[in-house]
Parts: C-alpha cells; sequence; structure tokens
C-alpha cells in the first residue's frame, strides 16, 4: 500500500449547512450526487452524508456525536494567520474548542470543531516546512 | 483559509500496535515524542494518543468506540489492487468491513478499519486521476 491518502471523507447530517460553513472559510467545490468535492492539493476533501458513509464502508453509525477520534490540521506561515483563520471560523459558525496559544513543540495552535463535530487544528508550526503550494514537509528528525 | 489539509491525525490507544499496523502495510515514519509521523504526499498522517490528542483540541472524549464519522480513501490504479491492499491489510490486522464490490460511480472498492477503528477505503475510480506520485484531481463535473 503506497504511503498516501485519496480523500477525506466527512460525514454530515446537513449537506448544505457543511457546503456554507467550508465556502464561508473560502473554499470552492463542485457537487455530484448529494456530495461535495473540494480540491486540497494532491488530495480532497469531501462532504457526503455521515449515514451514507457509515452504509458505504459497512459500519453501523452507533455513536452519532462526540469526539471521532481523528483531527485534521491545517498548518499556516505564521502566528497572525493562526489568529486570521480562527476567527474567520468562528464567525462561519465553528466552535473554538481551543483558543490559540503556544505549544509543547514551539508553535502556535487553536482548533475549532465544524457544524458536524469535525475537528480542526490550526497551527503554525516553524519546524513542518509548507512550500508555495502548501504541501507540508515532516523534517528527519533523527 | 486556504483549501488545502496539513495533516491527519488518527488518535490510538495504543501506539506500538498502530505503528506496527502501518508499517506492516509498507509505511515507514519517525517517531517523536510518543507521536509518529508519515510523511503521504505533500501531507503527513499522524499517530498519536487520542486522549492526548481529545485533550489538545479541547474536547471532551466521550465516545471512545463507534464511526467517528470521517473516512480516508486510498485511491489505486487497478481493481487488482484494490484487492491486493485490502488483502494487505486484513493480513496486518485490519477487520474488512466492506468486501470489494463494484460501486455506484462505476469503480470497484473495498472499506476496513484499523486497530483503533478507523475507516480505509480502498478504491479504484477511473473518473479521478492519479499522477505518477499518486496526486489525485477531482474532474471538472460542470
Amino acid at each position: 500500500m503506497e504511503q498516501r491518502i485519496s480523500l477525506v471523507t466527512l460525514g454530515v447530517t446537513d449537506l448544505e449547512r457543511a457546503r456554507t460553513f467550508y465556502e464561508r472559510l473560502g473554499w470552492r467545490g463542485q457537487e455530484l450526487e448529494e456530495t461535495v468535492f473540494f480540491q486540497a492539493g494532491g488530495i480532497a476533501v469531501v462532504l457526503w452524508g455521515r449515514d451514507k458513509l457509515a452504509d458505504d464502508a459497512g459500519i453501523e453509525d452507533s455513536t452519532t456525536e462526540g469526539f471521532g477520534g481523528m483531527a485534521l490540521a491545517h498548518n499556516v506561515r505564521s502566528r497572525a494567520e493562526v489568529d486570521r483563520v480562527l476567527s474567520q471560523a468562528t464567525t462561519a459558525g465553528a466552535v473554538l474548542t481551543q483558543p490559540a496559544r503556544e505549544t509543547f513543540y514551539g508553535g502556535y495552535a487553536g482548533c475549532f470543531t465544524d457544524p458536524d463535530g469535525h475537528v480542526w487544528e490550526i497551527a503554525h508550526n516553524p519546524g513542518f516546512a509548507l512550500d508555495g503550494d502548501g504541501a507540508i514537509t515532516i523534517p528527519d528528525f533523527g
């Protein structure tokens, strides 16, 4: 199995609400058959009905709220940009679960949840380089 | 907010078990401070204690099992590769939740959960181009 991800699909209970939220963050996607696709660098972020996502994966959707055990991070180039994106997200309807603060790794980050409870961390980590397209490179820790 | 993801962090209850699982799939990562980082194209997949992840995000980890409402997809170049990766994953300890089958979009896919219940779909979708590095491009649906 190659070391890569193609899609990150966020299960949602109200597709229009979710799409509107991400559009308020400035994202632009395409909708096809009640599914919204956002091109995000070399992967895609997809919004799809949570019930359909569970059913498609052969999984019972028994827990419909609470922490899903997975988080997405969006790294930016400065502390000011962390503050700006967190502000934009709360204006768009996100819940700020962790106000921006110094992190143990020498960075600065805060977290919000989207309307379906999916967790996003907005982080400035000077140790993880971002190229012009936003691709991230994990340094050699050796 | 730029339209991209930097990290996908999977909360795990046993870091070594999780790391071993992904290594059996052929992935190679680096561990730093009880965190494993896998470079995956222009993003990184990270394994981190589920309790730490929740705490860091300012979220109560009330639901410790069940569907998390998010799924990762790994698209491949042929149906045979779908079968191969699903077989590799079950050998590595995954639970096959959806055997490979024809999909409604004209592809072929199956799903498994990793040792912490995170959902992976392995898919061949002839409509979504993969470049040589595995980067995916969502076509223009217009």
